[in-house]
């Protein structure tokens, strides 16, 4: 599409060409090309996870530390450094490649924990069957529908009609014998009308529901009668081309002129990726969804809503907004019926988001008499206290590492993933779906530390032993074998289990410096929420044993799931979620534990396999 | 831009060109070439107006009536009646255009009676001196404006903000260094921020206010500060291409794909043209016009937002909205601020709109003690009697001759226009403008018809006496000539009379029945309020004596101006206006006359001059 167009790039296997200018790198062209290359760090060239094969035509190489010998010899090279200089054909391999949307049925309770909110849906339809207009009642066409809400709907209060719909109303009114149903949502202080359809149909009223996560975006339709998703979907956030943490994503967005708009819509097009086919599935039409809600950290946010980031980087860490105004989905670009208000969830601070509140409105520990903790084991590890009577909150930048990015063989879970693991060897582990294996995801890799741990073949500070079975020599350090799948060997690497310590130190540490905030330790603690894409199937044991969780007995460990989407689900289907959710972001007080003295004691501790004060840690709670 | 596109027509002198399909009109054609004709018929081939030459090429003609044998000796024909055959050159002689864009100064009090409401303009702004944020001051940027707005500037409720200015405001309070300047407007249950500027601009804040009439449309750019208008200017409504009066309109609307939304280009194209010419010779850009306000009758009202008018011209004659739900400037196409309110008089019903809901706002009747009339005397004659105990109202479809259209010579209250007649002969007739003399308008009229009547050249019929001087045979039966001025003749014909007297009994005949239907007569009203575009010129002992208005004494009559414009400035300027303009619309009810038995009787009694009933009339109220 540029007009300095030189040279054509042709991606294989789809065959797929696009022309770019010289200089172009590879990644770019990819991009435009529309192949979503695995760019983990943002195209830096330090990750090595964008790698491509050049099969013909000449490129520029930069040099890199990230490759072999006998990969250049291949005419593998990095596609985020490779430079077009002629034209060229270009294989993107597998495991170069971010997933294709992977569609799964997700469904669940109103809240993560069973509690049950008042209904009351963000839009709700009403059936009128307004009196036909005569020289008696001489009402105009808005004024008689005013005057039904009122009387008969018995609503308080003003009413707002967009212009486009006021515009359609005469004709539509006509066309219905004057028996229309008419969506309403509640923006603060009166009433928006958002949709107006001929006859009755309020027996179908949808919604849409979204975690917009760093790494992942889900979403959910959502029958707001039924009150229950009809269908579920999670794909990549396409923001990973851009950097796979949000700091690396605000870099870009200051960087590249345009940056914080490719961001944008790169998150918009996941959601609006599944949104159609949801919709599609669902054989509605994108008018029939009537509101959208959804939670994200504050970043992620502002990124999705295009609305500046940067200064949350910087000291004193100030977003932009943490509690949205009344948005439409026009306005937003998520493409439902335009008229449809889009609620999110509203957050405390630059990294304390609307996730999190999210999180502990699904928990319900906001309603607990008793002290809880909650702990979202994601790329923006968000851990929240308290219960009833306060509510503290942090951030623990645990990377990606959990959600399988940043590790060799990682993946998030989905078929293939090796989920469970339990001894060295073929019978040790289980594998998600009836595939074979492809990676590891989050709750297998605890298992796989805990057993390595156990094992002996991985000593407390992570480095495996070189005369243990399974163990050789890697091309960065060591790595230990965990099998070989379809010609290709899943492995552990040194310098991934040191990013799961890493990750799991932050987790651990950060939970331990909120209580001392607080005056408090992990016994005083009745109840763990764990919340997380993997939440349900990790195993409390492992995780206790290699110190991402404290060692509490089993029964306080609540696996909810993903409590962002939950969340963002409830306040879809209730007026009285909506409200606590309001309640928990007014309350919630964002601690910053960079400035927390005791934060870096507690992380540099948490660097072992469990914890360096191995008495101090298993004395901290009682055994399960 | 046809994809038919066939046949090339120019039209001279401006040579401009453009491309149509075969058969299109000459009409269409100009339309489309951006040549304003005056089609006051709607293209019905009945007017006769939009006389256009051929100069050469090949057109189809359709019979008509209104072109004499010489007339299409000279290639003359109707433009609307005329299809290309062929390419074309076409002349559009000066008397077959709507008036260029005339520009002239209006001011006025803020009410048209010298009542000053509470000030308080529609869009308010606050110049805000924020804290700049800091470790302990963590706010988010847009909680940081809506806590200083409430406590520093006492503002309660909720607060909303339009996403693309919530995109712009972290960089622009940074650049700012946290002092700017928040435009604020309410909404109805809470404020909507509509501009932030970096600075304090709070000195410098500005409206339109509009008055969109079915033949003119007027405008104000108004100083909210100053509380006065900067300037003025007047337009032609360019919907006359369309028709002259509503009702061809709507019938336009009707049979024509898209012609509602070629109704709605047009007015809105006049309104438009009035913003940018006054936007630029203040200096100004067009964000810096925060609000508009309008008044207009139901009929225009709906057409300028492009709402369906059709059902207002069919039992039970109902519009679709009399108060106007919550509109922004980019949702109506007014080129201001994009997000800038736009406020519309509210109507009562579809022949009493915000038009007069302005007038009796502006002449202040509904805080009267006693009984008021409002009489506007324009092309859909709206009439209100009452005080502060009722209001009813009432429409009289007098047609535009007052206001210069569908008689002879006439034309609007502009430069060149005979204003003021007091005797025949050169000396009786006075001349707007230091111009020759080229048309006559509404005031003209009603003195010149009072002098023929007075001088017997006209009898209490309406019928020129074939002797008297100045009266000789003319095209269309007997015509009277005024004068001659560069060569063309002024003249009044006995078509002309008939069309004014029509006009002046279906006014005082409305006025009458709406006396009747509450019980009343003229001799108890105590104050008669006119408005219009000639309002302020018009004579009140010649509108007395050929019966436009009753015969009470002098000192009752007040003459107020354009109201509909007057009233429309109001509203922007004050909150207690915008409340009172809600209060009379919602109280006063509206009369509809065809159904009143005595108003037939009246009207047909009305057409002599002054009145059937000589004695009733004259003995109706006293002498002034
Ligand atoms: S090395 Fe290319 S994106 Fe990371
Ligand atoms: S005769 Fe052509 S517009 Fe009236």
């Amino acid at each position: 599409m540029s007009v300095m167009a030189d040279y054509k790039v042709t991606f294989y296997p789809e065959g797929k060409s696009v022309e770019v200018p010289v200089d172009t790198t590879i990644l770019r062209a990819a991009h435009e090309a529309g192949i979503r290359l695995d760019a983990r760090c943002g195209g830096q060239g330090t990750c090595g996870a964008c790698r491509v094969r050049v099969i013909n035509g000449n490129v520029h190489l930069p040099p890199s530390g990230k490759l072999s010998l006998s990969d250049k010899k291949k005419g593998i090279c990095l596609a985020c450094l490779a430079l077009v200089r002629g034209d060229l054909d270009v294989e993107v391999p597998f495991s170069s490649r971010l997933e294709p949307a992977d569609l799964f049925e997700e469904t669940g309770e109103n809240s993560a924990c069973g509690y049950v909110f008042s209904p009351g849906p963000l839009t709700e339809k009403f059936f009128l069957e307004l009196p036909e207009p005569d020289k008696h009642d001489r009402l105009c066409d808005w004024e008689r529908i005013r005057r039904h809400l009122r009387s008969r709907c018995e609503l308080e209060g003003e009413f707002e009609i967009p212009l486009e719909l006021l515009r359609c109303l005469p004709g539509l009114l006509r066309a219905a014998g004057w028996k229309v149903t008419v969506s309403l949502t509640r923006a603060p202080g009166y009433f928006v009308v958002t949709r107006i359809e001929a006859g009755d149909t309020s027996g179908e009223n949808y919604g849409f529901c979204f975690d917009i996560g760093t790494t992942t975006i889900s979403g959910q339709l959502v029958d707001l009668n039924a009150r229950k998703p009809v269908s579920g979907m999670t794909v990549y956030n396409a923001q990973a081309a851009f950097g796979s943490d949000v700091i690396s994503r605000i870099v870009h967005s200051q960087q590249s002129p345009g940056g914080l708009e490719q961001l944008r819509c790169a998150a918009l097009e996941g959601v609006n990726r599944i949104a159609a086919d949801l919709i599609k599935a669902a054989k509605l039409a994108k008018e029939d969804v009537g509101c959208v809600s959804f939670a994200g950290n504050t970043i992620m946010t502002h990124m999705l809503l295009g609305i500046e980031p940067k200064y949350i980087r910087r000291e004193p860490y100030l977003p932009v907004v943490n509690e949205l105004p009344y948005l439409t989905a026009r306005e937003s670009g998520i493409c439902i019926a335009g008229s449809a208000p889009v609620y999110a969830l509203p957050g405390v601070a630059g990294y304390a988001g609307g996730d999190l509140t999210a999180g502990v409105l699904a928990c319900g520990m906001h309603r607990s008499g008793e002290v809880c903790l909650l702990i979202d084991v994601g790329t923006n590890g968000e851990i929240a206290l308290g219960g009833s009577e306060f509510i503290v909150c942090a951030a623990a930048s645990a990377g990606p590492a959990f959600e399988g990015s940043g590790v060799t063989c990682g993946m998030r879970a989905a078929s293939g993933a090796i989920q469970k693991v339990s001894s060295p060897g073929r019978d040790g582990y289980e594998v998600n779906g009836d595939v074979a294996a492809r990676g590891i995801c989050g709750s297998g890799y605890i298992d796989l530390l805990a057993m390595l741990l156990r094992e002996g073949i991985m000593d407390r500070n992570g480095r495996l032993k070189q005369e243990a079975p399974g163990v050789r020599p890697g091309a960065h350090g060591s790595e230990y074998l965990v099998c070989s799948s379809g010609g290709e060997d899943i492995v552990i690497s040194e310098a991934d289990i040191e990013n799961l310590k890493r990750a799991k130190a932050a987790i651990y540490a950060a939970a331990s410096a909120l209580l001392k905030h607080v005056g408090m330790d992990f016994a005083g603690v009745s109840r763990v929420y764990i919340s997380g894409g993997f939440g349900s199937c990790i195993n409390v044991e492992s995780a206790k044993e290699i110190g991402l969780l404290p060692a509490l007995e089993n029964k306080r460990f609540v696996f909810c799931g993903n409590t962002s989407l939950s969340g963002a689900r409830s306040v879809l289907l209730s007026p009285q979620a909506r409200g606590e959710a309001a309640e928990i972001a007014s309350r919630m007080t964002y601690c910053e534990l960079s400035l927390e003295p005791s934060y870096m004691e507690e992380y540099m501790a948490a660097l072992f396999f469990p914890h360096t004060d191995l008495e101090g840690f298993t004395g901290g709670g009682e055994r399960g």
